[in-house]
C-alpha cells in the first residue's frame, strides 16, 4: 500500500463497483421480499429471503454473467437477467399468484438497493477532488434509478452496458477511461472484490480495496486481500476520503 | 400546446438538449479568450472574440457535424472537431505563440461554459419529479466536466458519444429512450431549437421548446417556432417547471 496521496496524484477519477460496495443488495432484497409476502398473505415460511436473495444474485447475476463472458450467451441486460431468475425462483417457490405488474417491480428492487450508511457522506467527499461515477455491470437505467433513489451524488453513469461487455473484460476498464478522456493510471477503481481490482490493476488503473464485510450476511466474511495489495485499503468511503486527504 | 400535464402524464425522463439550451456557450468563450489574450500579452484588437467564439461553434461543430451526417467524415468526438477548427483559427488569426499546453486548455473551454441563471434552479426543480439528463452531441467527458464545473444536477449524462452518431439521427434520441428503460412517449426533449424537437417529435418523444433569445448575441434572435407548435414552449426552466405543476 502506498502512503497517502503518492503514487496517485494523477488521478482524476474514481470508478465504483456498485453491487456490494455501494449498495447493500442483500438486505434490500430481503426486506423487500418480506414486505412483498406480507402484501400478498403468504405464510411467513413460504420464502427463506436471506437464501432467495443469495440465489438470485448467485444464479440470476454472478453465474449469467460468466455464462455471457465465456460465449455461451449473448450480451443481456441485468435487468433481463434478474428477472429470468427471478421467474425461475417463482416457480421453485410456489409464487406463480404474482401478476406481472408485481414481478416487474419486484424485479426492480435492485434499481431501489440501499447505500451502505458511509457511501453518501464518504461519496460526497471524494466528489470535491474527483469525478465519481459507477462502473458496473448494473445496466444504466437500473443505475440512474437506484442513484435517484439512493441520493447517490455520481458527476456521469458509467455501465459495461455501454460497451456491451461484462466486467472483468478489460473492455469495460479500458473503455470507461477513454470516454471520461482519461488515461489507466489518471483512473482508480474503488471495489469490496479482489478480482475486479485485479482485471482494473492489468488495465493500469489505480486500485482502492474496500472491505464490505457484511455483504454475504450478518456473520462477517473478506475477501482473500494480502496488505499491501493494491493502492489503498479503507474501511469505508469516509476512510478512503481521509487517507485521500479529503 | 396542451394544457399544464394533459397528455405528458406518462413522462418519466427530460432529456435537454446543452449548447445554448442550458448553458451560454458564446459569453463563455468570449470572456475566456478575453482573458487568454490578457494573459499572452496580445493586443485589444488582434482578435475579434465574438466573432471568433461564433466561427469556431459554426465551422467547428455545426458545419462538422452536418459533414458528419451526410457521410463524408467518420463519427468523432466533439473534443476534437473543436480542435481542428480551433487550431485552424489559430492559423487565421496569427496566434501560433499559443503552446499545446495553453492550445488543449482553451479547447476545453467547452468543457467549463457557464450556465443560463435560471438552468441550475430550474433543474432542481424538475429533478423532484423526472429523471434529468443531457442529450447533447458534446462527448461524455465534455458533459461531465461541464456539470462539475457548472453544478447541473444532471441523473446521469446521456451523449450522442455513446450512439455513434449526431442528433437530429434518430437513432439518438431512440437509444437515449430505450438505454433509460423507457418508451419514446415516456421521454421530454427539452430544447431551444426547432430542429432538434422536431426531429425528437417524429421519433415520437414529448417536446419542450424553451427560448433562448440571446443564444447568438446581445441582439435578441428567436426561432422560427409557431405558437401550437411542440408540447411546452417556456421562457426558462424555472417557466416549465411552473408548467408542469412544479
Amino acid at each position: 500500500m502506498r502512503t497517502i496521496m503518492s503514487g496517485v496524484d494523477g488521478v482524476k477519477a474514481l470508478l465504483f463497483d456498485v453491487f456490494g460496495t455501494v449498495v447493500d443488495w442483500r438486505s434490500s432484497v430481503i426486506r423487500e421480499g418480506q414486505q412483498l409476502a406480507q402484501r400478498q398473505g403468504w405464510p411467513a415460511d413460504k420464502v427463506d429471503w436471506p437464501q432467495f436473495a443469495d440465489t438470485w444474485r448467485r444464479e440470476g447475476y454472478t453465474q449469467a454473467m460468466r455464462r455471457v463472458a465465456r460465449g455461451e450467451a449473448p450480451w443481456v441486460r441485468v435487468d433481463v437477467l434478474h428477472r429470468q431468475m427471478l421467474d425461475r425462483l417463482i416457480e421453485q417457490h410456489g409464487l406463480q399468484d404474482l401478476d406481472e405488474a408485481a414481478r416487474d417491480s419486484f424485479n426492480r428492487v435492485w434499481h431501489r438497493l440501499q447505500p451502505w450508511p458511509d457511501s453518501v457522506p464518504g461519496l460526497i467527499r471524494l466528489k470535491r477532488r474527483y469525478v465519481i461515477s459507477p462502473l458496473s455491470n448494473g445496466n444504466v437505467a437500473l443505475l440512474t434509478n437506484m442513484a435517484k433513489h439512493a441520493g447517490l451524488p455520481w458527476d456521469c453513469i458509467l455501465s459495461a452496458e455501454l460497451f456491451g461487455a461484462f466486467k472483468p473484460d478489460p473492455a469495460v476498464y479500458l473503455k470507461a477511461a477513454d470516454i471520461l478522456g482519461l488515461q489507466p493510471q489518471e483512473v482508480m477503481m474503488v471495489a469490496a472484490h479482489r478480482g475486479d481490482l485485479e482485471a482494473s490493476e492489468r488495465c493500469g488503473l489505480h486500485t482502492a480495496y474496500v472491505r464490505r464485510p457484511f455483504e454475504h450476511g450478518t456473520e462477517p466474511r473478506l475477501e482473500d486481500v494480502s496488505p499491501n495489495q493494491f493502492d489503498f485499503q479503507a474501511d469505508s468511503f469516509e476512510d478512503l476520503a481521509i487517507q485521500l486527504g479529503l
